[in-house]
């Protein structure tokens, strides 16, 4: 038996502790199991908020885009170097994450028209496949949807087997939006290298909170969002990546002047910058970009080794917790138990799922997630979220059950 | 001579004047000319801002969503109903204007294409040019270039000698963002629609400041961003119009889950919204939504027929301003003086324009807007610009030309 003072002591050694003060919690009585749906706000983002709001747009006015111009290079370059094992100048803040995904897929298939075919997995999130399958098709391809394993996730001998001199791209969830289980990166990005491919992984569940190695893996091409682990706000400016040799080989396909090699000089043809900001469309959004680049900052000052090292336990415990009262109640886990294939979140399956979900918001004071139909995400963020949350609202599902 | 007692006595007849109440001036020294680049602060927008980091992120969390996500679509509402001339369900905010331009720009080609060719003009913006080309390119087409007189804008009969068969779009903008010049919507929309094409204007320099009637002129498409005269804040949400009849007919590229009939369905396919959302794409960044909303709001509560009023009264004030003391220091007018063709500023070229603005800026505590190579832009914001203000800022570039 799991004793609540056992969830308490481990709060008591957690170097990582004194993190939740660095996050506005108006009711700390509601127990939050969202982080990777919507992280919680750093004191800092609001701080960055107010002081964007005021200081640089009301007192700056026009004048503070000398310093905002170089906000989304700034802030990439923090969240790449620190989070994602990318090099300087190879990731950068843009627009929002099924933009950026549509921008590279068909950046990428442009290159190599002789292969339009995408390959990607039944698991990956649905807003990946609508975009990815628009892509392909425009090409003159198509996309190819592996049947991945619901709780493993994408294997690398499943995409293998799609593998063929027609596929330009393959593109997958490096964590799992429903499972949390980890696609393995460097595995499948060699296999897809093997036949020519190029790899364009969806870091959305994965940015800050697994450390990624998008350079040791050699992967070439990223995308994902900063509202989740990285607490960048609700919908918050989405980040790109592009390994640096590809820069020059591929074009995005919408030329906006923020992409343009001298965007003041107001030139009559669209001549692509040389880098990064080649990926880059219209003017950011400020406001949304200041608290985006206060997440990021959030977590780097953690660190991304001690953030894994917490997230793990965290949902160790959890597991734990499934085998002594979940598993006993009629729940299934939905999430690998192998640590090292195991993201930031647990899922369990119920079948009276969606009424367990609203008896946890209405009577638990719990915020679970739904995923139709029978799943229920329970993502405990490691910078806001201690054990005993985790140890309340693991009895909470349990009690939900039983009405 | 025009005394500044006489600007003080316009100010004190002005029906808006209170409105400048409404505006975080921090600085009330400074005299702002560049409201057509990035629009003041509404303080109801810094209220919207802490309202929803606070109440909304930090405190409702994910349940936010419940009301966030119809936000682009009531905020777009708001916009097109009352300063677009465009009925309920026609405009959403969505993404950034570059992007907007590009799905609709290839939205149009691609349902039609035997008619890939796109037609715009060389005083168009030039990043509207930009993704114009690609985006007809793309089609196997062209985009062809009409040049216009730099003054007046694009004319309906330079416009017409360049459409044929073979064109599926004119875009242009319907207020020129150099010369301030309205393109006329209506004559030229009536022009394409003789030979088969649509139109797509792009509203960036117009919202908030003209009367704009997409609904009255048969305009077909629309895009503009909401940062300049609407003063939703610094790389604000764009917004994008579709007329209803044309919901069905055109699908964008970038299959995003927000533009799906289902999005929580989390189903396989892609399947288009039926309305105006089948054009949006990710999720929406809400705290610069809030802001945007909140400028929006401001401008119609003030109302646009007396905005475009004290408007037209404040740019006459500074064409007065220039046959007196402008030209005779060097200057020559660059936007129309006829009040039917003249939009929200007022361009003024001088071949020292570069350093006056430097010096304007440094000496003077004008905020202009420079145009390489030759060209300063003034802009006196309606809701937050006085008479005086138009008058010292007048006096103040006739100063700077003399060191």
């Amino acid at each position: 038996m799991i004793e609540r003072s056992d969830a308490a002591r481990r709060d008591g050694e957690d170097p990582l502790a004194d993190h939740l003060q660095l996050f506005a919690i108006p009711e700390p009585e509601v127990i939050y199991m969202d982080g990777n749906s919507l992280g919680r706000p750093p004191r800092m983002a609001l701080v960055k908020l107010e002081r964007t709001a005021w200081q640089e747009w009301a007192t700056g006015l026009v004048r503070s885009w000398d310093h905002w111009v170089g906000e989304p290079g700034r802030i990439g370059d923090l969240l790449g170097t620190e989070l994602l094992g990318a090099e300087p100048g190879e990731v950068v803040i843009s627009d929002q994450t099924s933009v950026n995904l549509y921008k590279l897929a068909s950046a990428a298939l442009a290159a190599r028209p002789e292969r339009p075919v995408i390959v990607t997995d039944d698991t990956n999130f649905p807003s990946d496949r609508y975009v990815l399958s628009g892509v392909a098709a425009a090409a003159g391809g198509e996309l190819r949807v592996v049947d991945a394993d619901p709780v493993l996730g994408p294997q690398p001998d499943d995409v293998a087997a799609a593998l063929d001199d027609r596929v330009g791209l393959v593109s997958l969830s490096h964590v799992g939006y429903k499972s949390g289980a980890i696609a393995d990166m460097a595995a499948i990005t060699s296999l897809a290298h093997d036949v020519g491919a190029r790899t364009l992984w969806d870091l959305s569940h994965a940015a800050g909170i697994v450390p990624v190695e998008l350079g040791e893996t050699g992967a070439d091409l990223a995308v994902g969002c900063t509202y989740k682990y990285l607490n960048g706000g609700p919908g918050a400016p989405a980040f790109l990546y592009v390994r640096t040799d590809l820069h020059s080989q591929l074009q995005q396909p919408i030329h906006g002047w923020f992409g343009h090699a001298d965007m003041f000089a107001f030139a009559d043809d669209y001549r692509p910058a040389a880098g990064i900001g080649r990926f880059v469309t219209g003017t950011p959004p400020m406001l949304a970009v200041a608290a985006a680049g206060a997440g990021i900052e959030t977590s780097v000052q953690a660190g991304i080794a001690a953030i894994r090292a917490k997230s793990l336990s965290l949902t160790g415990l959890l597991i734990d917790l499934f085998d002594e009262i979940l598993g006993p109640a009629g729940f299934t886990l939905a999430t690998p138990r192998d640590e090292a294939r195991r993201g930031g979140h647990v899922a369990v399956r119920h079948p009276d799922a969606a009424a367990i979900c609203r008896r946890l918001i209405d009577r638990h004071r719990v915020l679970p997630d739904f995923r139709p139909p029978d799943t229920i995400r329970l993502a405990p963020a490691p910078l806001s979220t201690r054990y005993v949350d985790v140890w309340d609202a693991a009895h909470a599902v349990a009690a939900a059950v039983a009405v």
